[in-house]
């Protein structure tokens, strides 16, 4: 099977995997979960999809993600390291042929799903900030949109296996002695890159801006103006899409890589 | 249950069914179609989703988008008018209650379901012009982003139940005539307008120019120049979105709204 460079996918060989690649990689999705945030807050919290009780389940929420998860699963969804389901207990195997490619992560990867903890902050502390109140009764919309938001941010910080271990190849002198030392601290310390951050955090937040304005024939597009301020009205609050990254993508990106490369030498 | 005005839903009751709220969310769904076509085109074409077999279906892409319909009617999906099945054979009904408020269609609505021909146009023709060759493998996420594309320019185009029987409220008189002839020409006459349907097709376009742009920190953001072209580089060939709307999904609405109208006075 012929591989095309895509930037969503995983780099499926050694020789494939780079820094670069994977950078691209991280920047193509941060559109991915600009995209999907716009797209939820165009439905409003519509709070029965939480707590409106369906067949065997607690929830249309949990039901929808749930028998998702299930289905995608036997159509192989979670043989690629990065997709994580949310509902790990009792998931169908695939029903497809195992992938042909040589595994490019250390086993370790499989232990490392951070799922729990990323629901947790989705429902209870990032989709209160940006779903208006009210209700438009269109639940099983809601729940499938409330899905692919989470497997775009759990996507993004899965992808950290993939940064780890580029980074660990590529100065496997500099990991060694925290990783025998099993020091997470020095770990953390060694992947902490504040003014990288802070960039990421203004490139989320202007593609808030550009993705989520009212795009019109006649308008000029917004713009983040040269004191960083925003124009213009937007579908997602630009600001709390830096928070996200700030808050919690990529801290828990960098935990993943830590767990990753505590086990790397395993 | 309070309603929010959310442009992606529909108007629930008659009086808050005006031209403007249609048009509003006729707007917002464009920006929710060229984010889908952009994160489908984040993905090579994979063309073992179309014909490698899975379970009992001939294809991974059968195979999820049935299942993942099935999942979606029990939480009430189909319940909604302008959320249609592409597979609508044995579909399971909806285990929720009923939508409370009043309908605000013609009950001719339920039986217009043009989704045979849009996913015949989908899979033969609109992917193949944007899913570049290639092969990563992950089919499952493949194909609910094929989905994913596919509901939104369903429900784009079924949103012409709304379009004919808000200018039907708006206009009786007109509509009558040609109505009680059965003339499915003359309403199509009446329901085209070239001038909005060039705005549309450029509006669209110039979405795709923004939307799938490459946003970084220092570039300025790609633009339409005055004479039409577009600069830069895109995720989703603007043209195409452009020709997706002029060819298919615009003719496809009025349909809709013929269909619908001459049923209307049923």
């Amino acid at each position: 099977m012929a591989e095309a460079p895509k930037p969503n996918s995983a780099s499926k060989n050694d020789q494939s995997l780079t820094l670069e690649k994977v950078r691209q990689a991280l920047i193509s999705q941060e559109d991915t979960i600009v995209f999907r945030l716009i797209e939820r807050a165009a439905f409003p919290l519509n709070s029965p999809t939480y707590h409106h009780k369906i067949s065997s389940s607690p929830s249309v929420f949990n039901f929808i993600v749930k028998s998702t998860e299930a289905l995608q699963s036997q159509a192989g969804r979670y043989e690629i390291p990065e997709e994580l389901p949310f509902f790990p207990e009792n998931l169908p195997p695939s029903l497809l042929p195992p992938p042909a490619d040589p595994p490019v992560l250390h086993p370790a990867a499989a232990s490392i799903n951070l799922n729990k903890k990323i629901l947790d902050i989705y429902l209870k502390q990032l989709l209160p900030l940006f779903a208006v109140p009210g209700d438009d009764g269109n639940y099983a919309a809601t729940a499938s949109s409330d899905l692919d938001c989470l497997q775009a941010i759990s996507r993004r910080i899965h992808y950290g296996y993939y940064v780890a271990e580029v980074k660990f190849r590529d100065a496997p002198q500099d990991y060694e002695p925290a990783i025998r030392a099993q020091d997470r601290e020095g770990l953390m310390k060694l992947l902490t890159f504040t003014n990288v951050e802070e960039q990421v955090k203004k490139r989320v937040e202007k593609k808030a801006v550009i993705f989520g304005q009212e795009v019109s024939l006649d308008n000029n597009t917004n713009s983040v103006k040269q004191n960083g301020t925003v124009n213009g009205k937007y579908k997602v609050d630009p600001s709390l899409v830096s928070r996200l990254y700030g808050e919690w993508v990529m801290p828990l990106t960098k935990d993943v890589q830590v767990e990753y490369l505590l086990r790397r030498l395993d």
